[in-house]
Formats: C-alpha cells, sequence, structure tokens
C-alpha cells in the first residue's frame, strides 16, 4: 500500500480535472513535510478591483500545506483540513506574476498536524502567507 | 461620487474577466454590512482526491465578507483585506452541488472591519464559516 | 456517568485553584452549546501600555466558547481545543470595567466542533470576538 | 525621542502591576524583529481540567509577537493588535514547567505588520504557535 508521498503522486498524475488543472498550477517540490506549487497568475484571477483574489492565494495556500502534510503520512494514514488562516500582505497584478508557494509542516502528531506557508512573488517578495490545521487518521 | 454599494454594482456589471465570472458566481444580495454570493459545483474545483477544494470555500467567503464590508463604506472610502480564516466542517460533492454564501459584517469601525460567513449547501447544512478583517481608508 | 454539562458543573463547584479563580472570572451561563462568563478588569490585567492585555479577551473567549463546546457533549465524551483566533476590535481600560463573553457552538459533528464567541463591556459594546475548533472525542 | 524598542525597555522597567507581573513573566531577549518571554507554570494558570489553560498560551504568544512587532518600529511610530491565533499542539502541566515564548515578525510594511511565534517547553518541545496581524501607525 503506497504512503501519503507515493498517493499524491500517484493522484496528481492522473491529471483529471481538479483546482489545480483549471489554474494551471505547477508542482514543484513534494517531499514529506514539504510541497511547493507555483502559479502563473492572469486576468481571471483578479477581483472586480483588478488586483489577485484572495481565493487564489488562499488556494495556493491549502494546496501547498495539505501537500505537506499528506507527504509525511505513513501508508494506510488519511487526512482532512480542518481549517486555515490566510494573511495577505502584498497585493499582485494579473498580468502573468510567477506565483510560488511553499508549504512545511509545523507539527505532525498522533492526531492532528498543523502547517504553515509562504507565497512569494518573481522577485522573491512575501505576498501571502498563512497556517492551516489537519485532522490525521492513522491506521490503528 | 459613488458610495462603496454603488461602486460595487458598477463593477459587477462590467463583467470583465474575474475570479467571479471564472467560477460563475452569482450574486444573490448586496446591501450595506451584507452580501449573498451562490455557485455550483463542478468537477474542477475538487482537489485530487475528488471532493471540493479549501480554495472555492475560501473563494466564496473571501468574497462575500469583503462584499459586505465593502458595501457599508460611504463614497470616497476604500478597503483592503488583511486576513481571511476559514473552517471547514462537512464535504462537498463536485457533481453540481449549488452552494450559498452569506458574508455579515461583524465591526465597522474608523479603521478596521471584521466580518463572518457561512456556507450552505443545497439541503441548507452549514459546510464552511470563515472571518475576516479588513482595513478601512476613510476620507479626511 | 455524567454528560458534558454535569462534568462542567461539578469542576465548577470544586474551585481549585485555576484560571477563573486567578481572573474572579464569574459563570453566567452554562447550557448545551452556550456558556457565558464575566469579568471585570484590574490593572494587573494590562499590557505595559496600561489597556487590556489581548490575553484577557484571549482567555475568556477559549473559556466560554471551549465551555460551549463541553457542554453540549453527551456523557462519556470528552474534546480537546485545537485552535483559536481572536480579533480585538476595541481598546478597553483596566480600571472596572465589566466585561460579558458569550460563547455559542456553530458545529456540533461526530469528530470536531466549533464555536464563536463575542465579548461585550458594560455599554454593550463589542470589545472582541473569536472563534475556535475542538476535537471530539466520543464512546465507541 | 525613543524608538519601538527604547519605549519597551522604558516601560517594563517601570514595572507597574500588568500580565507581566501576574503572571511572572521574564523578558528574556528584546531586538528589533524578536522577542522571547518565559514563565512557569502554576496551578493558578490551569483549566478546571487541570492543564494549562489556553489564555496561559495565548497571553505568551500575544505578548511575544507584539513585542517583536513594537520593537522594530522607528520613534514616533505605535501600533495596535487586530487579530490573534493560536494552535495548541501539545497539553501542558501546571506544576511548574518553564515555557519559552519566542515571537519573530514576518512582515514590517507601512500600515500592516504580522508576526508569528512558538512556545516551547523545558524539553524544548513544541507546545503552541500562533500568528497576529498588528495596524502601524507611523509619523507623516
Amino acid at each position: 500500500m503506497p504512503d501519503g508521498l507515493e498517493q499524491l503522486k500517484m493522484v496528481m498524475e492522473r491529471q483529471t480535472p481538479n483546482m489545480g488543472t483549471l489554474l494551471d498550477m505547477t508542482t514543484e517540490v513534494l517531499e514529506p513535510g514539504r510541497a511547493v506549487f507555483g502559479l502563473v497568475t492572469r486576468p481571471e484571477f483578479g477581483n472586480p478591483i483588478g488586483t489577485l483574489h484572495g481565493g487564489i492565494y488562499s488556494t495556493l495556500l491549502d494546496s501547498a500545506m495539505a501537500c505537506a502534510v499528506h507527504a509525511s503520512l505513513p501508508e494506510g494514514a488519511s487526512y482532512t483540513t480542518l481549517e486555515l488562516k490566510v494573511n495577505f500582505v502584498r497585493p499582485v497584478k494579473v498580468d502573468g506574476v510567477k506565483l510560488t508557494c511553499e508549504g512545511t509542516t509545523i507539527h505532525v502528531g498522533g492526531r492532528v498536524a498543523t502547517a504553515e506557508g509562504r507565497v512569494t512573488d518573481d522577485q522573491g517578495r512575501l505576498v501571502a502567507h498563512g497556517t492551516t490545521t489537519c485532522m490525521l487518521f492513522r491506521p490503528s
């Protein structure tokens, strides 16, 4: 039976339609406790005012932090995300800015894991950051 | 000069490409201190495991809560969202579930506003909820 | 065996030293899904600048929200608080202001509960609000 | 006129009654962008169940993160804390455990700062972590 990292890789190879394909997210790193995703901004990722919608940062952070947790789990274990917290610290334009989001685990316990994430733009500036709490289901 | 509610309505009528059009979000209510948006789930809104991606709830909540704040501002004022917190309480399928997200202001002060939001499915069950903090810029 | 509400009442009658006795918190309501606590501000509850320390609002909210969850549990169940989020919306003086904090459950599921809370001053003004996420352990 | 770090040091030397003196918190480091506080647990810091009350972790984190922000401000500037988020990852006993809480800034901009914090026990284990958002008032 595959462990969390192997499960993730298998699922990602399938490329059935999902948020990752909708937004053209790229998987840059996937290893136990750490996941990095990329995304290039487009006008349809904007809010009505024309800057990047908070939902895009949230999608990136949720993906990277959850995958960092998932990739740290042994075979037979699974998880669910309970909550997500995002801080927006710098507006981003929707005209082709390459964003990178890195998620890393803070705590991986028996029943709960937490992780943090940072989104940076193509000049390396922090644009958003977040944390998450996941509940774990380990084989008994 | 338009107040916040009028600004929002003008912007929404333009329908330039944005997250709302990408996800086919519908505006159901827009009034001072309250905004309601709808969305129907689709396979491309899923995570790799096949349930609704956390980014979709986050996008809905960010939109509804920020618009509830925006719609309560007088003319000449503007705002920026500082942070967003989302709890996921029930998984949702990606096969055409109609979600409704209501955002309402909790506190609208001189320089800061907070709001809360609830996402319910087509059977009225709560599936996610959240809060947000916005910084306000009022005309001096 | 006592249910959650009875457990809470028994524990509170004992009055062994705890945060509630340290801060002279009063229990005003304790019922399934809802708990209300009171507290009168004192100089030693201040931060170095002389307004109420964020830790006091956090203590009140954590207590009221966790007890609202606890009081809704059947006999044999228990819980642990995973995370707490607090917004501070109005400064409070440390010279004898009576604060009231009401916690109410938002969602009580099989394994997870969430709750929200509001702190008001003696003029009924909102001074802080928050949410919490608890993990539940139900008898199998 | 003193800068933020000098203001903090002056205020702390005064030792008027405050949360820090109530809980016997010790200041271990205070430098621009970073603050470390210590505290030894006592029975009156417990919840009714006998483990450390969430309000104590919250007080430590709020203090350390806010002071990290404050200590990074130039003279004439001030700040207010808008919100605090705390994750509790390991229970702590109330019988004399030495806790250390380190707060560090993540982002210090023109009008907003964010910080993160970690609480560890006397064996170096992470017991809680958090983030905060502060609004800044800079001299014009």
